[in-house]
């Protein structure tokens, strides 16, 4: 799979869909969505730090393609996430009378991801909906799998739709002129398809970990490839979140609380806190007697190597509260029967759902963890 | 099946759900939802009028069942319909912390039940919907089907959900405290399914249907069963509109434009609206040779001795422009690649889609419409 460009399938029955990895696929996006998507009417979403990089591009490749392009252009950040924004969006493109075969296309991060998709969605009850994720964590995570969403006052990605795209164009190209901390963040998400479910990839990061990092082509698409299949494959057999596919939040219930607690922002970015999270969900795992010392201290050592934050970050001279982290775990919305859904590990490669952890528990590992 | 409480099945493989059709079942409503929704945290979304008559006895039969119950009461009327309404109940639900077991009951009319299941199908990206409808255009429509959705100021309808509810719980026994006006509203609706499909049924309520109308309890109780029936079989056959289940917009093209004109509001209710369109759509079929003289003239026999409209009010001093109806259809989210679609009918019982119907015979009809 190394050194080629590469299509793979997400299997969902009459919501199939394929995601393209690759170099310089934005040349040829108008194409790709014609065939996916059919032709009519297109509003490209993106925010204005990307669409000074990639916006003309992708619009003319669209124009080429006998598409009528508009654009909706939203300011950069979490805080686009909102109701208004939907509204906004669903606004814009009713204002030009947009028909059942219209697309929307999220060119950009995870915030135009999921806000466009879950516009795409709402608007005449469904339009088409094409991803062009532009950061690491986009193109490895939140651009695969139909989770769209905005944020409310009491927390992330409350309200929302899972809402499909028809095509993915993941261009790994574009990565060259993401900001090395959003590079660092992205690739937390790609750690943790190896520490789930496949220790194998786990072992080909430590050796690859840093040509990833540090813009390897091949390792790049190599990484990116083999994060969507791993997602791909948990979002087939789960599309709607039932069983396996909790799996996918492996570190995400430490990492969610602690993004409650900086307030989804700059300080601590999503990835930073899945991060710290994977860590904190390992010390427990090894608390609790599930997991090997050794294992914890493996991924540690990797951690250590490429950079990944695994400590509460304390530089802005933000003082942590291991009661209030709790609480916020409480908000969380994979909540079932008032119980905190944790994902815990046996070993690296090796993650299972645990509902039956006791307060008292995660309150040790915080006292630990604030502490150090 | 006449005189006796039903419960159907509308087939939708993991997503199926049963409609329960019958007397006083209001008062056992906790127990059907329990059943079919599980227990948990429940609000029951309504407005001031229905909540005035039927929101306490509802209220009390959830908490008898076990329900931790909360109501959102909004206010009677379409301009509920909007962004608005649907960021307050999921913030007021939101503001609670809902689980993803938790149960949203509408209990209501078409806009009380539209919206909250579209805020339920985006709280939590999904949880339970229930329908308790109380109007007759509900029961034997919008309640059925899972299209739930809001007005924007480009229109009706033009953003929302494909949603299905868990149970639809029909109480033929609330229709007593209708006022007569939307009762017939309703009626239009029940005369559609005998319009499009059934011929044996558009038979029996020409015996019947002053029954249905003047309150006969086995009367009504058999139309509402069979228009469930009827809407579910449809349904069941193609859930997001590729194909047969246009035939249920049967008179809505011609209905939405005259809806559109006098502002969605009490000057012409939607039941009235889709009553004249069906009688155009009989016009339009006998005028392009599809439908004979005498099936058009035993719809209007029909629709006269009910008391169902058939021509454009003018009470209220308004004033028809053909033109400017047109224009409203080129409005209609049912478009495909530029082109209005129609639903015209061969005779009673056997309406088709039409997609290449001139705009200058559908103008000629109007300008007979508008000078009748």
């Amino acid at each position: 799979m190394t050194g080629s460009n590469g299509r793979l399938r997400v299997d969902l029955g009459d919501r199939s869909y394929d995601i393209i990895v690759g170099d310089s696929l934005l040349a040829s996006a108008g194409e790709s969505i014609r065939t996916a998507a059919g032709n009519g009417r297109c509003w490209v979403v993106t925010d204005e730090t990307v669409a000074g990089l990639y916006l003309d591009q992708v619009a003319a490749s669209l124009s080429d393609s006998g598409f009528d392009v508009q654009s909706i252009i939203l300011p950069p950040g979490e805080s686009s996430k909102s109701f208004a924004t939907v509204e906004r969006i669903v606004n814009t493109v009713l204002d030009s009378g947009p028909e059942r075969n219209s697309t929307l296309v999220a060119l950009g991060g995870g915030v135009v991801g999921d806000v466009t998709g879950f516009a795409a969605s709402i608007i005449l009850r469904g339009v088409n909906f094409v991803q062009i994720p532009t950061t690491l964590l986009a193109q490895v995570d939140s651009s695969v799998g139909g989770k769209t969403g905005i944020n409310t006052r009491h927390g992330k990605n409350l309200a929302g739709a899972f809402y499909q795209p028809r095509l993915v164009i993941a261009d790994t190209g574009v990565l060259d002129t993401l900001p090395r901390r959003e590079l660092l963040a992205g690739y937390a998400e790609i750690v943790k398809y190896g520490l789930i479910r496949d220790s194998g990839f786990f072992h080909w990061l430590e050796r690859n970990g840093g040509a990833v990092i540090d813009g390897d082509r091949d390792a790049r698409r190599y990484a990116v490839q083999a994060s969507c299949t791993a997602k791909a494959a948990v979002v087939s057999e789960d599309e709607r979140e039932n069983g396996v596919r909790a799996l996918l939040n492996f570190g995400h219930t430490f990492g969610h609380a602690l993004e409650a607690e900086t307030g989804f922002g700059a300080e601590l970015l999503h990835g930073e806190a899945v991060s710290i999270g994977m860590v904190m969900a390992f010390e427990l795992s090894e608390m609790m007697a599930f997991c090997p010392r050794t294992d914890v201290e493996r991924v540690r050592q990797h951690f250590a190597v490429t950079g990944l934050p695994m400590t509460l970050p304390t530089a802005q001279g933000r003082r942590w509260d291991p009661a209030t982290l709790i609480e916020h775990m409480g908000h969380d919305k994979k909540i079932r029967d008032g119980q905190v859904t944790f994902i815990l590990a046996r070993g690296i490669g090796d993650a299972f759902i645990a509902r039956d952890i006791k307060p008292e528990t995660v309150r040790r590992l915080l006292d630990g963890a604030v502490a150090a």
